[in-house]
């Protein structure tokens, strides 16, 4: 018997249809012979209709009490569908955050997990039942007040309980069957991947990929909690997401027979380079800008200065570039890239401080995108990044920007030539589906 | 200073325009050197709308889970409500009922308040912040699971709460200007009562006065509490709910110059029962049936064996006659009045066991009404009930049923001439506001 954690997100609970079919689903994991445990979200657009409701009170809502609004989302779409559950002849019993034991700092709004302590749905569990918890919502204990996660919050609250209660596999249901090598609405050839390492899904999801939220991957990754992402709308396998392909692949193999997973088959371990692809997925961002600052003075500590000022602005900057500056002038232009919602704050910070920083200009634009190639294979398999910019150069794509980290290069081109860009890597890395051509490093493609 | 806790029903906080008129209400309150705990109830529909949310998902939705549903409803009118007194610049603070120290006994949908232990509600006054309860909502001790009062559950958790925290006055917020001698939409020269004393409300409230809850009014009179039923649409004084008129009178006077109450005057107990009207209100119930059993053989053990069956069906029966039995036959006749709603299924329930309680024919009767008149005076002054019957006579109204108590006396008439009898009844006992004609029984009419 395994113990599965199962998230359900908002658009698979939308209706009384939806919960419904979501609780035919669970009753099906638990009558498999399984211990589930259940993590939901709020209904539909629930959560989005009671921020409106608070603005309609007051602009600026407390965040105390903007949580406790909230979590009233989740306390209907679990009780909901305890009920559905029970109404099929199965004991279910919902649980809030703090009944669940999901113990977190006091950050309201964006709260981050500290503790769990399981309690009760540990009882739950043990007594037959299965257990719904609500997702995105916890408590402080210093002060006893209700705190939420933030975005992506049920995810983590999933992840964490999977960890908390050793659960064998926490599947996290979507409205796609699972990760794909790429978005499948810009490249139709795009696949889903039956398996994905924790490291490359961390990479993907910090690249733009939307299937999985970077905070919950993290989560999984640091305490070795094994995720499946599937479809809510079919019973198709999905992908799963381990710390290696081995272990995903063990996974699969218990999770498709509804048991706890067996040991590790070393030989299996061996197979893990052979097959391991170049490259796992193509992953793109529209949402950021780019930003350079023109003719800053090229002194020890200037960029600092520069880079200190921006992080008060309270943006992320992902990307950075640095030209080498005119032995001439003892000038340099720095680049970077932000999300583009924080551009125009950012670039009027840095007027505000121009002459300290002492700089010519600012340029901003916001038709850029990133484009990221992600794959474990890059360790092992030399010329990727060749290969990439020539897939690029062969369309006419011109690259702005490169980082690369140990298992992802990204670029930064134009935003109105992404879309072909991302077909021409997908393509050229053997990733299209035609065929079930799903080409590995090995092949020596 | 005084300790004022204030509850505001769903009507008063439909929507964002209401709640902020609340919250201005409740911040004048505490401006007014008060300080303030406020009972809130679950924004205008959304209780019901759970309701048809859970029924939409099963016909028959788990009692546990129904709770845990139904108090989403005020944790969302609470935390707007604080929202938007902390927008006009008072800390407020809101609590679930767990959180409140609420605690009840396991009986979901209709529990029982069994101690209430505010520590936080306390901790946020002292602090100087305004505490926002939610109404209707508590917690099991053994179980840890949520619960809530049933009907009128928020006037009582106002009621508790007012009396674990020795408040010097509970106001109850309604959409009238206080407790009326008689419903003013059937009868315009109903008057509003500025006093009225615990025993009576109960008698009315019984009666079929939709104003304030039973339960509450009892709550309040065990425990020594004092209401304040008024309008959260106007600043006028309502109708103080108090154990004697002279209590009444003091806190009156007490809550109009906004402090604590001054100690009784002894001078004022004196005044009590001079100037106590005869009757203080006619309340009337059209939601009543009535069933008579004929031919029950007229012996020993055969009224209980007839009632435990009754009560067998989960209905209250309220009055109860039974004729004098015929001498020739042994048989007589047994009348009782009923909610309408569940008159078919106690008919039925008859008829299944018609043959062990041997009657001849059972007669199902809806078009009745119940009239009460209620008032202190009636101990003191004889004579009432033969007023009451010759106003009622002087309309051709027939009597079918009488029950009485201590300070009420209550008929069973035709529905159709309900509205006429309490007119009628209104006017002979004198309480028509024409000319402010409060007449008290001292005057002697």
């Amino acid at each position: 018997m395994a113990l599965i954690v199962q998230k359900f997100g908002g658009s698979s609970v939308a209706d009384a249809e939806g919960i419904k079919r979501v609780a035919k689903r669970i009753v099906q994991t638990k009558k498999a012979g399984n211990d589930v445990v259940v993590v939901v979200s709020a209904m539909g657009d629930t959560t989005d209709d009671l921020i409106d409701l608070a603005h309609s009170v007051t602009p600026t809502p407390s965040g105390r009490e903007m949580d406790m609004l909230l979590t009233a989302g989740e306390r209907i779409s679990m009780s909901l569908l305890a009920m559905a559950i029970i109404s099929l002849g199965v004991e279910a019993r919902s649980f809030t955050g703090s009944q669940a034991g999901l113990v977190t700092d006091a950050i309201h709004g964006n709260a981050s997990i500290v503790d769990v302590t399981p309690k009760r749905v540990f009882k739950a569990i043990e007594e037959g039942a299965i257990a719904i918890v609500a997702g995105f919502q916890g408590f402080n204990r210093g002060t006893g007040d209700i705190t939420t996660l933030g975005r992506g919050g049920s995810d983590t609250t999933a992840v964490a309980l999977a960890a908390a209660m050793h659960a064998d596999v926490c599947e996290i249901y979507t409205d796609v069957d699972g990760v794909f090598t790429a978005d499948p609405r810009v490249v139709p050839t795009a696949h889903k991947l039956d398996f994905i390492t924790s490291e490359e899904m961390l990479e993907l999801a910090s690249s733009g990929a939307k299937v999985l939220y970077i905070r919950a991957v993290e989560f999984a990754r640091r305490h070795h909690v094994a995720l499946h992402v599937r479809s809510s709308f079919s019973s198709k396998q999905g992908t799963i997401v381990a710390e290696t392909r081995a272990e995903a692949r063990r996974l699969r193999r218990a999770v498709d027979l509804n048991r706890a997973a067996p040991a590790v088959d070393p030989a299996q371990k061996e197979e893990d380079t052979v097959e391991a692809p170049v490259i796992t997925g193509v992953a793109t961002d529209k949402n950021e800008a780019k930003i350079t600052v023109i003719g800053v003075p090229d002194t020890i500590g200037r960029a600092a200065q520069l880079f200190n000022l921006v992080a008060g602005e309270g943006t992320s900057i992902d990307m950075i570039v640095q030209n080498v500056s005119a032995a001439a002038t003892g000038l340099t232009d720095i680049s970077f890239t932000l999300p583009t919602g924080d551009g125009p704050r950012v670039v009027a910070a840095l007027n505000r401080h121009k002459a300290d920083l002492g700089f010519d200009s600012v340029v901003y634009d916001d038709q850029i995108a990133k484009l990221a190639i992600v794959g474990a294979g890059m360790r092992t398999h030399p010329g990727v990044s060749a290969r990439f910019f020539s897939a690029l150069a062969e369309q006419g794509i011109n690259i702005e920007m490169i980082s690369t980290s140990d298992i992802r290069i990204s670029v930064v081109t134009r935003l109105d030539s992404l879309d072909e860009a991302v077909r021409a890597v997908h393509t050229a890395f053997g990733l299209d589906a035609d065929g079930e051509a799903v080409v590995y490093g090995g092949t020596g493609r």
